[in-house]
């Protein structure tokens, strides 16, 4: 098979068929035996899935594949993070031995984790099973005093999250859930957002996995720091190269291959949602495969949702990151494909419906 | 076996274990490979569910048992819904057959679903397979104009919930949803919140499956009327008697018989809410086998919940009943005890612990 780059993937995204198996879907939901509307955002779900599978009903999105996207970042000299930067690669680790949170909550979901080392800068262990080793670079550079990392390497790093979705869907993948794991990755994260949406530092950066005031005055200043070195117009793949993260490139690529593939993808947290973001920067399109699969706590999750016109399924205040608040929504999308599989009509059941009986 | 009265259920609940196997969970969890807190209200679920296991890991709850009471309503009279009675006897065949919402949402989750005829007006036809018929009377009165139904009739709709949740916990349940149907239903649900937290009429009553101002208006009335039968202080049986339904004196029963037998109980919507009120007034101490498994649109769920000090799994906009939100929660809940079964340690995982190395 033809390596697919990014570029290939932007290109072959087309839209989602709102108009014709979304609005299919709606009528469809509307002759069930309910109340119209009653199923709230099911039924939006239920609709934007039959979009995205061109059909009405849509298919259970099933097998699910979670992919954790790790990397490493520059800007945790800083002191962005009490966390030290070798968590990165024990954590890692502790994903492919499949002890961690998005372990737990993806087997319980039926879903398979595949974890990708993108940009890890602690050497992980040459025993790690299942671990996809496609490092570009060993961290970024620190984003708050130069560039994280070249265009070049940009570039590599979506096309490592274009060929890992594109290995899902050969593998069969129905549903892709999108993970990360990176000690300080909540700034580049922040940085993106505040980039790409034109909110200040101050209004998208928060608190990541639990730090004081003293170290969000610092992670805030290198925010701001990294992007004032960007201006309206900046090209979207110098801004991922400026203030981005290896892990970042990879899921913005990893998304647009699975919509181009007409795969819906579950987005997680504030990573994730910078990801989108930056996903959407490229081939604006991609936004109608998408589901926010939770309100992360962290500021700019809420500001990147928002910006792309999404409303997340679970809010549950996670900050875990992984992929976790991504996966528990899954029951729920595949709850919305099954409403309309399964569901009997009014007419099938010999209900009486309101809406044909009176006014 | 001899049969359980709603009085012995009342007698034989114990509070649940908070400062012990409840503490344990907070712990336990504290030391698995994520930030403190990360996991947020999954944190807090697992503890409940350790504290009403009283044991640490608890059981993950399985298998789940969905139980839909239903009963009718003579305050339909006064037409505060546009949907005819006789749909609370046709939905009842459709969950026998296994076609409306909560049986396709059931299924998803793993769910068995058992139907109870309490109090339907219509006949429910002889062929419905898997109905349990303890139907007290053929709906109630209409609660505007007088007592909803007899105090007899109030015990022995609050002993047919004892008797089904014992059956569910005989046959293997490890966790109770609640489930309701009912014409007009959140009619009685809203006196009751409103009786039983001293809120006004207009500010518990909403708009159930859709209604318009009309409707409200005259189903705000109707509740004010009937509330304004009751005083503080009038005995919990005389309120339910006086201004319940039949399906909700029922669930009140499974409650409360369910946090007995110690088996978590997930909570839907505004009927259950207003159940759930119902029961604590008679057993306080059943708040802590609750779990409010959706945040239902009915303004009267959220001031009931509120009262009870629960906070909702799922928010999706939600206003069908029948036990959909409920269900939808169970998967977090299962995750829930799953996280602290499965997790790995920092130890046991050789994952740097922040909070064991830096201040």
């Amino acid at each position: 098979m033809t390596k697919t780059t990014f570029s290939d993937a932007c290109a072959n995204l087309r839209p989602i068929d709102t108009a014709g198996a979304g609005t299919q879907a709606t009528m469809l939901s509307d002759g069930l035996t309910k109340p119209r509307g009653s199923l709230g955002r099911l039924e939006a779900l239920g609709a934007q899935l039959s979009a995205i599978a061109r059909r009405c009903p849509p298919p259970v999105p099933e097998p699910v594949m979670v992919c954790v996207f790790a990397g490493d970042h520059g800007v945790v000299d800083e002191g962005v993070t009490p966390w030290p930067k070798e968590v990165t690669a024990q954590m890692v680790a502790n994903f492919c031995a499949g002890g961690a949170a998005i372990n737990v909550l993806a087997r319980h979901a039926g879903a398979d984790v595949v974890v990708v080392d993108v940009g890890v800068a602690t050497p992980v262990p040459a025993d790690a099973p299942n671990l996809l080793r496609r490092n570009v670079r060993p961290g970024t550079a620190n984003l708050a005093t130069g560039p994280a990392m070249s265009l070049e390497e940009a570039a590599a790093a979506l096309d490592v999250g274009v060929e890992v979705a594109a290995r899902c869907v050969a593998d069969g993948a129905k549903l892709l859930v999108t993970g990360d794991m990176g000690i300080g990755n909540t700034t580049p994260s922040a940085a993106l957002i505040a980039a790409l949406t034109g909110h200040e530092a101050g209004s998208v950066t928060g608190r990541g996995t639990g730090i004081d005031e003293t170290r969000l005055a610092i992670k805030t200043q290198a925010v701001a720091r990294a992007v004032s070195r960007l201006h309206p117009g900046t090209p979207a793949l110098e801004v991922l190269a400026e203030v981005g993260g290896l892990e970042i490139a990879a899921l913005a690529g990893f998304i647009v291959s699975g919509a181009a593939a007409e795969v819906p993808v579950v987005v997680d947290g504030v990573i994730a949602a910078a990801a989108a973001l930056m996903a959407a920067a490229f081939a604006p399109d991609v936004t109608g495969y998408l589901i926010a699969g939770h309100r992360s706590s962290e500021p700019g999750a809420t500001v990147a949702l928002e910006h792309l016109g999404l409303e997340p399924v679970v809010d549950l205040r996670l900050r875990l990151g992984e992929g976790t608040g991504a996966v528990l929504a899954v029951p729920t999308v595949q709850a919305a494909a099954k409403i309309l599989r399964e569901m009997a009509t009014f007419d099938s059941a010999g209900v009486t419906d309101k809406d044909a009986t009176s006014s």
